[in-house]
C-alpha cells in the first residue's frame, strides 16, 4: 500500500506552542561535532570530568526461559551484560550503546539516536504505519508526555474530552490549566462510539469545539476496560468529522493478556509460534488506523520495565514531534543520560525479538496475576447482583462495581447518597487491612452544561459506583489474601 | 542565631499553582510500605519485574590526588565502585543506596531519601541558612526548574525581571507564556543595584509590579560577570522594598576561580588549608541572606557533574517546595532513578568532604582554563579599545565586547546598525573555523514602555555589542588555536 503523508495540525497549537521560539543555540550545537570548527559556542563541559567512567548492568537473557522474574545468574547463559564505555568506540558490537561522554553531555534533546532507532523499529514493527512522515521521540513517560500535549495543545478555557472515569493526575493536570476536562460515557468495553458522536453531533454551537480526546484504550485506568478495534475505527472516524485530535496514552498496551475464563479446565494460556503471531493478537492502535496525523501515542517503560527508568515516547507526525521537541529544550532537555544508556543498551542487546521475547514473558504474568485476582473474586465476593466484576483483558485493574442503593442504610445513614456509601466502605477496606481505590477519584466531572443537552449528562447507572483494585503491586499469596478482606469487608457493610 | 521560620508567600502563586490538586493515589502510596495494609491501591508494577538485577559505576576515589580528570584505575586505591543491588539491605554500609527495586518504581516525588539527604547537608554546610524551615527537592535540572518556576509563580500578562542579557532559553521559556521580560541593566560585576531600585521605585503605578527577578548570579551566563556579596545585599533589600521574589539559577556557583591576573610571576592558584577555608571563599549566595523564604535557588549537577544526569535541586521554603512536589507529580514524576542511584550512590560514598574536594579539584580546572582564554585573548586580539575582556571569576564564559562603531564599513555598509556588524562578524567567525556566540542571542527585549521612563531604556552603551565564547568546552590547545582564530578574523573584518 502506498501512503501519503500527514496532513498540517498546525491549527491545533496553542499560542503558546506557536510563540515559542527554539534556542538560537540549537541552531550551532551541531558544530560541536564538526572537526573544521573550534567549538567555542556552548557551555558545555568536558566529558573527562564526568566522574563515572564506565557502568555496567545486568539482566536476564532473551528467551528468558526461566519467565522474566528470575533474576540473571551473573553467568553468561543466562545474563546479558550491558557494559557502557565513557567514549565511543568503533569497535564491532559496542556501537549499540550511548557511550557515556555523550549520554552525560548536552544535545539530542529528541532522544540518543540508539534509543530512538530502537523505538522506531518497534513502532513499525507493532503498528503498520499507515503514512510515512512519523516520527518519535523520548519521553520522561507518559505523565510528562500529557503534560506537554496539554501546553502543546491547549488554552485556558478550552475543552477536551476523556473517559468518564479516567486516570485523575490527568485529569487535574487539565484542570490546574484551566481547561475543562469533559467526560464521555464509557462501558466495559470503553468509550461508547455513539454516545460520543452524539455528544459532538449536539454541541452547543457557541461554544469552542474540543480539539482533543485523551483516552487509555488498553486495561483503561481505572475501569480496567479495554475499547474493541471496531469501536476505535468508530472513534477514528467520528474525531476526523468533527476534526479533534486523539492522545492515545498506552502505558499498559502490551499487558494484553486471554480472555478470562472461569472454568479451569478449559482455561490455558495463548502461545505463539512465531513473534509475527504475538503482534497479530494485539489490538490495533489508534495510531496504525490514523491516514492523517491526527494522533500521538504516548508510550511508556514504566509499566514494562520499570516506572523510575523515566523513560517512555511519543509516535506522531514529524510536524507534531518536532513541536514536543521545541517544548522539551525548555523543560526536561532531554531524558537521564543514565536511564538511555541503560535502557538502550539493554535493548540493542536483547534486539527487537529479545523485547518481544520479554513482552510475551510479561503477559504470562499478567494473565497469571489476573487469573488469581477474578477467581478469588468470584470465591470471596458475596454472591448477589449488588456487586458486579467485568474481568479484564489487559492492564493492571479489576474493578468491583456495587450498586449503592442496595446497602441496609443507603438511605437512613447515607442520605440516599451513593458517594457518602463510597466513601464508608473505602474507610471500611483500610479498617480491615486492604487498600482499594475508590471510583470518585478519577470522575472527569467538568463542565457539560454550556454544549450539552442535558439528556447526555444521564448516568448509565446513577446508584452504581466502583472501586478500583490492581492485582500487579503484590505477589500472589498477598493478591489473594487481600481480595478475602474486601469481600469479609462488603459482606459485613452489606449486611449479607 | 536564633532563625526564625519563612513567611507565607502563597499570595504569589499563579491561579494554576493554586489551583492544582493533588493526586488522591498520593495520599495513600504510603500504605504500599505498610505491613497491615494488603495493597491494592496503585499500578505498581512488582520490582522482581525490572529487568536490571544490579548496577555498578566506577569513579575516581577522594581526595582525588591525580587531579579530577584522571580516570580511575579500577583498583581499589584509586576507585570509587558504587555497586546498587535490587532490594533493599540493612548490611553496614549499603544504607547509603537506593536500591533499584525502589529507584525503579513509583513514589518519591520530592526525590529519594539518600539523595535529598546530601543534598539538604551540603546546603546546610556552604549556604548558612536563616530561617528554620526550609528544604530541598530534586529536579531535573536548572532548565525544568525554571520552566515549574514560572508555571508555579506566573500568569499571562505578568512582567519578570532578568538581566539585560541572559540564557536565551529561559527568556523564551517565558515569552512563550506570554509573559514580559523586563531587562535590568548589568555591568562587568552583574545586575547594577542602582538601576534595579530606580526602575523599581518609577515603576508606571497603572502597571502589575513583577513578582519575580531571575538572575544567574555567579558566572552570568552570557556575560560571564558576577554579583558581588554587597551588591547582593542590595538587590535582597530592594525584593523586600518592592516585594518581588528571587529566583538565584546557580550552575556555575563551584565555577569560582581566584581573580585573573596578567603577570605570569604573580599568579599563583589558591589552595586552601581546609574546607572550611573552600568554603569561606565562596560567594554568599542569595538563599543565605534570606530571613524570609523569598528566595528560591535552583542548583544542578549539570556543570560539576555531567549534564545528562538531569539532577539538580531546588532550595527554598517548604511552603515553595511542596508547591513544586505538587507540579512534579504530574509533569516529571521525579528525576530518572538510575541517576538517583548513581549519583546519590557515589556522593554518599565520597562523602560531603570528597564532594568538596571533587569541587575544588574543579576549581583548578576552569581557573587554568580560564587563565589559558585570556592569555590568548591578551595575546591575539588586535591591541585597541575597540575591543574589552572581562575576565571572568567565575563559570565557563568570557566575553569580547565590541564598538561596532569603529568597524571601517559602519555606516556605508551597516547603515549604522550594530546588529548588522554583529551578524557579519559571527559569520566571519564561522568562516574561519571558530564559533562564538552573539550577545544579541541573550538579550532579553522584553516590553519596557508601559511602566518604564524613558531614561531608563538608555543602553550603556548602544553601539558596542559583545560575543560569549567558552573556555569550558575544549581542550586547552583547541582553546588557544580557537582564540587565535577569533584574534585573526576580527583584525581582518576591523582591517587592522
Amino acid at each position: 500500500m502506498t501512503v501519503g503523508e500527514a496532513q498540517d495540525f498546525s491549527r491545533f497549537f496553542s499560542a503558546e506552542a506557536k510563540a515559542r521560539k527554539s534556542s538560537p543555540l540549537k541552531t550551532c550545537i551541531h558544530l560541536f561535532q564538526d572537526p573544521n570548527i573550534t567549538f567555542l559556542g556552548g557551555g558545555l563541559p568536558l566529558s573527562k570530568y564526568f566522574p563515572w567512567d564506565n557502568l555496567k548492568v545486568e539482566s536476564p537473557l532473551p528467551p528468558f526461559k526461566n519467565g522474566i522474574g528470575h533474576p540473571p545468574s551473573g553467568d553468561a547463559e543466562d545474563t546479558c551484560l550491558v557494559h557502557v564505555r565513557r567514549d565511543e568506540t568503533t569497535k564491532a558490537g559496542d556501537t549499540i550503546d550511548v557511550p557515556l561522554s555523550r549520554a552525560l553531555q548536552y544535545g539530542h534533546s529528541q532522544g540518543q539516536p540508539e534509543v530512538l532507532s530502537f523505538v522506531r523499529e518497534h513502532t513499525g514493527l507493532v503498528h503498520d504505519m499507515k503514512y510515512s512522515d512519523w516520527d518519535v521521540m523520548a519521553t520522561t513517560g507518559n505523565t510528562g508526555a500529557w503534560e506537554s500535549t496539554l501546553r502543546i495543545f491547549c488554552e485556558k478555557g478550552d475543552t477536551i474530552l476523556t473517559e468518564q472515569h479516567t486516570f485523575s493526575s490527568s485529569i487535574y493536570a487539565a484542570e490546574a490549566q484551566g481547561i475543562n476536562v469533559f467526560p464521555v460515557p464509557l462501558d466495559d468495553n470503553g468509550i461508547i462510539p455513539e454516545r460520543l458522536e452524539y455528544i459532538l453531533d449536539n454541541w452547543n454551537p457557541e461554544a469552542k469545539k474540543p480539539k482533543l480526546l485523551y483516552t487509555i484504550p488498553t486495561g483503561q485506568n481505572p475501569t480496567g476496560s479495554s475499547l474493541s478495534d471496531d469501536r476505535k475505527a468508530e472513534i477514528y472516524r467520528i474525531a476526523q468529522k468533527h476534526d479533534f485530535l486523539i492522545l492515545e496514552d498506552e502505558p499498559y498496551y502490551f499487558l494484553q493478556m486471554d480472555k478470562y475464563e472461569q472454568d479451569v479446565s478449559k482455561r490455558k494460556t495463548t502461545t505463539f509460534d512465531s513473534h509475527a503471531d504475538f503482534i497479530a493478537s494485539l489490538t490495533k492502535s489508534f495510531i496504525s488506523l490514523d491516514t492523517e496525523g491526527r494522533v500521538i501515542r504516548a508510550d511508556s517503560f514504566s509499566k514494562v520495565l520499570g516506572p523510575g527508568t523515566r523513560l517512555g515516547w511519543i509516535v506522531a507526525s514529524k510536524q507534531i514531534v518536532s513541536t514536543y521537541v521545541r517544548l522539551h529544550e525548555m523543560t526536561i532537555q532531554n531524558p537521564s543520560g543514565f536511564s538511555q544508556s541503560i535502557v538502550g543498551g539493554t535493548l540493542n542487546r536483547w534486539g527487537q525479538d529479545g523485547y518481544l521475547d520479554w513482552l510475551i514473558g510479561l503477559r504470562v504474568e499478567y494473565n497469571e496475576k489476573r487469573d488469581v485476582a477474578i477467581d478469588a473474586l468470584h470465591k470471596y465476593l458475596p454472591e448477589t447482583p449488588i456487586f458486579h466484576v467485568n474481568p479484564p483483558i489487559a492492564g493492571m485493574f479489576f474493578t468491583i462495581s456495587i450498586d449503592t442503593s442496595k446497602h441496609p442504610e443507603f438511605a437512613s445513614k447515607y442520605l440516599s447518597k451513593p458517594e457518602l456509601v463510597e466513601q464508608a466502605i473505602y474507610e471500611k477496606m483500610i479498617e480491615s487491612g486492604v487498600l482499594i481505590v475508590p471510583g470518585a477519584w478519577f470522575k472527569a466531572d467538568g463542565d457539560t452544561q454550556p454544549p450539552q443537552p442535558a439528556e447526555n449528562k444521564k448516568e448509565l447507572d446513577p446508584t452504581r459506583i466502583f472501586f478500583r483494585g490492581t492485582f500487579a503491586a503484590v505477589p500472589l499469596d498477598k493478591l489473594q489474601e487481600g481480595i478475602k478482606k474486601v469481600g469479609v469487608a462488603l459482606k459485613q457493610e452489606f449486611q449479607l
